[in-house]
């Protein structure tokens, strides 16, 4: 016999994996060249040259035994005391290299964390637009997804709808800012509003309701705007980080959890985050790439292409007349259909081959999402087909 | 509000653990060369030599995009087809491409097949002794670990009680053979007999009772053994593999799951195994690792030191009265503690900074386990303390 749960969760790709799959077989038809495909996040700008300089040094500086050995569960220290220090120096954060647990990426990051706060008829809140991957996450883990309808059209929080959704079964509100899927970076206004219910939300139910901050988009943001620090603004506010897009390693599976000193039940916490990424199979992070990232931590991502990409689109598609969620950070923009569903019209963007991912999965079926993390060639080769849509 | 199950396995330890932090306070304090340290299974053979050549090649051949990207959620390709061929070589067994889902080690594959198969009321068999993470895995995937006692003297597997241990809600017996703690290696005949049992008891029960074989230690075989290749042996095998021995990468986190084409339900329980990688937030296994393995499936470790000090401790003991299971495969000695507890002996050897890992947590509380990937120094001036404590 075989569990149904995990069975679905196999048989049933995620609706962007189908249509990056579509997008494979087209090519195999019509030309790699003549397929626009917007639909996965996959960065387009290499990881920094530091990155294969760092692994080259460290086969050059290490014994095999010390680069391919295991490091402890948490990670390895000379790694913790330099995303501290990073970060410290960037926030004033006061992070503690034993606050830091080093995982595979955000991913399963964020897995141990929502196992760690999953309790009896615990509730976790997503702000759409979301991740579609929270609601395995949150449901394999026995808790309930609960999802607060997207703040259209400036993608901050609905306030009201976010407040009616809070009651003493919530744990935690997963936050994704920079957003995947609506390029939208939360303000520090709309933090400031959003610590302050939380605050007088826990107070009310006497305990405490967590923040959990997926931010591996956080360095990617455009135009002068920047992410603010979360836990400075809120306490209890557990950060899943990944060099995934940073530095353009989504392949090596490399980040951390940052459980604040603050935070409330602090130790307990990161107790349970470590108890639950060992019950998820979790001994290390690949290790060569820790001693790698432990050289890399302060450089930071050339975002010039994704920039030009993003006013490239982002112009050109105003111009037709598609309106679109500010797109601030990350690589999305997130735009209105002209009419209808954006299945649909996702669907007649399909027969032209140009593959864009509508926003059901993502809790806003009025929007479809476009990766920009694509070549300007690409880009501008496919505009005449944004143009026809809209005018048909 | 923090989930306690999860709290608890990250606040206590393993003895594992425990021991060798023990160890490394004690270094501080007397010196690391006067501390025997026995404890961790880490290996102290370097990796071959062609793997830090194959990381060198893949960064010079190879563009950062496509080095560091997302591969798919199964693993490369080029890796899935390079295991199938290395297998089908050596066991002539009908591995596809596809059957294999390359994973982060035997530890979150294991936790994948377990969540694959944990229905209500599940079972789960471990056979004494046993790795102890099996406990957390099985227990936190929502099923029920059933120890079947050791077979001591030669830790083959008692039929009997295993027998008396299988019912209708039994959905596998988990093997380890090369077998960690044991260092004992199942032979044709053993497998032979379970595969007769497990084809019997699952017409009996009109269901499949799958075997589950973690097998890291596959290639560490001394004096002629090899371990049998179980899947030729039971169709219903599922094999849960990681180059963390053979090419000594533990950190590295790589390594597969192969479900064989003639497993009962193999396209619902290979779909399964991806769904529950997907509920843990597996994405892909790290992608560097996966293009240097591709080059290097074919290296096999130098055994030779292991053998070395596997013989220079096996014989230096007997010679001092002390018994102990075969020590055939994996790197590890598994020794009667003279008189009274392996815990009491334990406790006494660590007086002497000899640092042996009870068997409690494995199931078998009247040995120790001695793992031997150590230096020969450190064996040879460690024997006159294993010489006096047999004497007291």
């Amino acid at each position: 016999m075989i569990n149904k749960n995990m069975y679905a969760l196999g048989a049933n790709r995620s609706c962007i994996r189908e249509l990056f799959e579509y997008g494979r077989q087209r090519a195999a038809v019509v030309g790699a060249e003549n397929v626009f495909d917007y639909s996965l996040g996959n960065p387009s700008i290499p990881a920094p040259a530091g990155v294969n300089e760092a692994i080259k040094a460290v086969l050059e500086e290490m014994p095999s035994l010390a680069i391919h050995g295991y490091t402890s569960a948490p990670g390895d220290l000379p790694l913790r005391q330099a995303v501290a220090e990073d970060l410290n120096a960037r926030y004033d954060a006061g992070v503690r290299p034993g606050d830091l647990f080093i995982g595979c990426g955000a991913a399963p990051e964020l897995v141990s964390v929502i196992r760690a706060l999953a309790v009896e008829n615990s509730e976790f809140i997503a702000v759409a637009p979301f991740f579609p991957e929270y609601r395995p996450f949150v449901e394999s883990s026995g808790g309930k997804l609960v999802v607060v309808p997207a703040d259209i059209p400036n993608f901050q929080i609905d306030f009201a709808a976010l407040e009616a959704a809070l009651n003493a079964n919530t744990q935690a509100i997963i936050l994704n800012s920079p957003n995947n899927p609506a390029g939208t970076v939360y303000t520090a206004e709309t933090l400031g509003k959003l610590a302050a219910l939380l605050e007088k939300k826990s107070a009310e139910f006497g305990k405490t309701i967590y923040i959990i901050s997926d931010e591996p988009y956080r360095e990617l943001v455009y135009g002068g705007v920047t992410a603010p620090w979360i836990p400075g603004i809120y306490d209890s506010t557990v950060v899943c980080y990944s060099w995934s897009k940073s530095l353009s390693l989504p392949g090596e599976r490399i980040g951390y959890v940052y459980v604040p000193e603050k935070c409330a039940d602090h130790d307990d916490l990161y107790a349970a985050v470590a108890g639950a990424a060992r019950a998820g199979g979790h001994v290390c992070a690949p290790s060569l790439i820790q001693k790698v990232i432990a050289r890399c931590v302060q450089l930071r991502p050339d975002l010039q292409a994704y920039d030009e990409n993003r006013r490239l689109l982002s112009e050109a598609l105003r111009s037709y007349g598609y309106e679109m969620a500010r797109p601030d950070g990350a690589f999305y923009l997130f735009v209105k259909a002209p009419v209808g569903s954006s299945k649909d019209f996702s669907e007649k963007a399909k027969l032209e081959d140009l593959l864009l991912v509508p926003g059901d999965d993502f809790g806003c079926p009025e929007y479809f999402r476009i990766c920009y993390c694509v070549s300007r060639d690409l880009i501008e080769r496919s505009l005449p087909i944004f143009e026809k849509l809209v005018k048909e």
